[in-house]
């Protein structure tokens, strides 16, 4: 197959690799920015340019822009793929993707399929770009009632082949709240956290739980404040829960309570362990 | 010398593997769980078994204990340790067992230094003892005015040559401080993520943010829960920071106010960034 890449960033320029390492399909990609065209060329990353001329040619496009940019780019360009062709997003969040170009590109006979690579780095761009970052991760696809199965069948297979651990389906909706909690909310914790004037004191009293917590600080404000608006009804929720459990903790040491206090931490630490067990049975069943 | 290990659990069992893999001093060691020193004297982590009767032996004594048993340990051994000699805790906080430990110990000719070995892992217990786990970390020393000079020095060359990175000293206040920031706040932060319901559908949709965010929720509650009720006024201000943070994200999220949004999420990206900067600097200069 011929499958097209916009956007040769960290994560286009990853699936780029990924495809090009595990499998025979020829990938062909644009980006703005011609050092990253330059550099995927030189590094057989893409075996050409995909110029907009082209467009009808792929068999499958992965638009791995910003969300509001790959909007854009599927609003511009609708009338410009191939019929019958796959045109993946690679957003974070899926219903405003889903709702945007579903049916824009339907009626220009163009299949459209919602895709989340749950992979990432504080690192963005294609330089920190790298086929590995997909190994064992899963690739989350949003179909609607309105997806031919055998779109499913493809891209679930192509992301086998790239190294991808597992492949989940979800409805966008499912996907959007789940990711609120797991990696939006994680963001958000994260960013808040250095904010204590304590941060210029840090050297030589932090150990792993506070590289640990504070690693994804390190953010694109762009991206994110994109992503967070998209989803800020289900995010301003698992903010809501966070909050009042953290308050919880703080009456419980502010009043002196130990045996208050030794319960929260003990339900954290129980839930934690539980979900650690799920985690394993469930790679067990991968293998 | 002669060095004393009282307790070799996870940080007990450490420092003596990085005793005895790194110098040519002594290690006796003594633990409740006779489990702990039979495999601590058939690994060679200690080389012999330190009684109650011998307590006057070693020059110096690492007690290794929870906050309360090292404080009741200190207070009930006072008579028994030799005169002259360095006892230390590795509390990790140092306002309490400095103030319970330090009079004490002087009023029967021994000197006491307060001592935190910044390096943990989400499991206890001998078994899972690494002298690496001290490899690069840091090791705060919090003496007070009355703490000799000489004893410092003895403790810092010491930690030194166990494979610490820096020796940090610090007056217990300062410490306790910092400490409710780095490490303190990351527990509570950590074990209270795991409370949304959402982690029941938590497979398939977390990647590296997920698991860093929660890795530290997993941690022993009855130590934990001693060390916050040690430094509540602290950790009760840094709790109250960060949800004070967090409910401002929370709000433009809410308002869908992305400006305001983009803006704390600037602020956070160049605050860690700065962050790192130091720490790489500081890590050159020990170079």
């Amino acid at each position: 197959m011929e499958i097209g890449v916009i956007g040769l960033g960290l994560i286009g320029g990853s699936i780029s690799k990924a495809i090009k390492e595990n499998t025979a399909h020829r990938v062909s990609g644009r980006d703005i920015d011609p050092a990253a065209t330059g550099k995927a060329l030189q590094e057989k990353a893409i075996d050409g340019i995909l110029e907009s001329k082209d467009l009808g040619k792929p068999d499958i496009i992965f638009v791995c822009l910003h969300p509001e940019q790959t909007i854009d780019f599927m609003r511009g360009h609708a009338a410009d793929f191939r019929k019958g062709a796959i045109v993946c997003d690679v957003c974070g969040v899926k219903r405003a993707p889903v709702a945007e170009a579903e049916g824009l590109l339907m009626d220009h006979g163009v299949i459209y399929l919602g895709t989340h690579p749950m992979a990432g780095r504080e690192f963005s761009g294609y330089d920190h770009s790298d086929a590995a970052i997909f190994r064992g991760a899963s690739f989350i696809i949003t179909p609607t009632d309105r997806t031919p199965e055998a779109a499913v069948d493809v891209i679930a297979n192509l992301a086998g082949e790239m190294g991808f651990g597992m492949v989940v389906t979800a409805t966008p909706a499912q996907h959007d709240r789940n990711i609120a909690f797991t990696s939006q909310l994680a963001h958000i914790a994260s960013n808040a956290y250095v904010k204590s004037p304590a941060l210029s004191s840090e050297i030589g009293f932090s150990a792993g739980s506070f590289q640990d917590l504070t690693r994804v600080a390190k953010l694109n404000e762009d991206l994110w404040t994109a992503l967070f608006m998209m989803n800020s009804d289900y995010l301003t929720e698992e903010l809501e829960l966070y909050i009042g459990h953290l308050n919880e903790y703080k009456e419980a040491i502010q009043k002196g309570d130990a045996g208050k206090l030794r319960e929260l931490l003990r339900e954290g630490r129980l839930l934690k362990e539980e979900s650690l067990r799920k985690e394993r049975s469930d790679s067990q069943c991968l293998e």
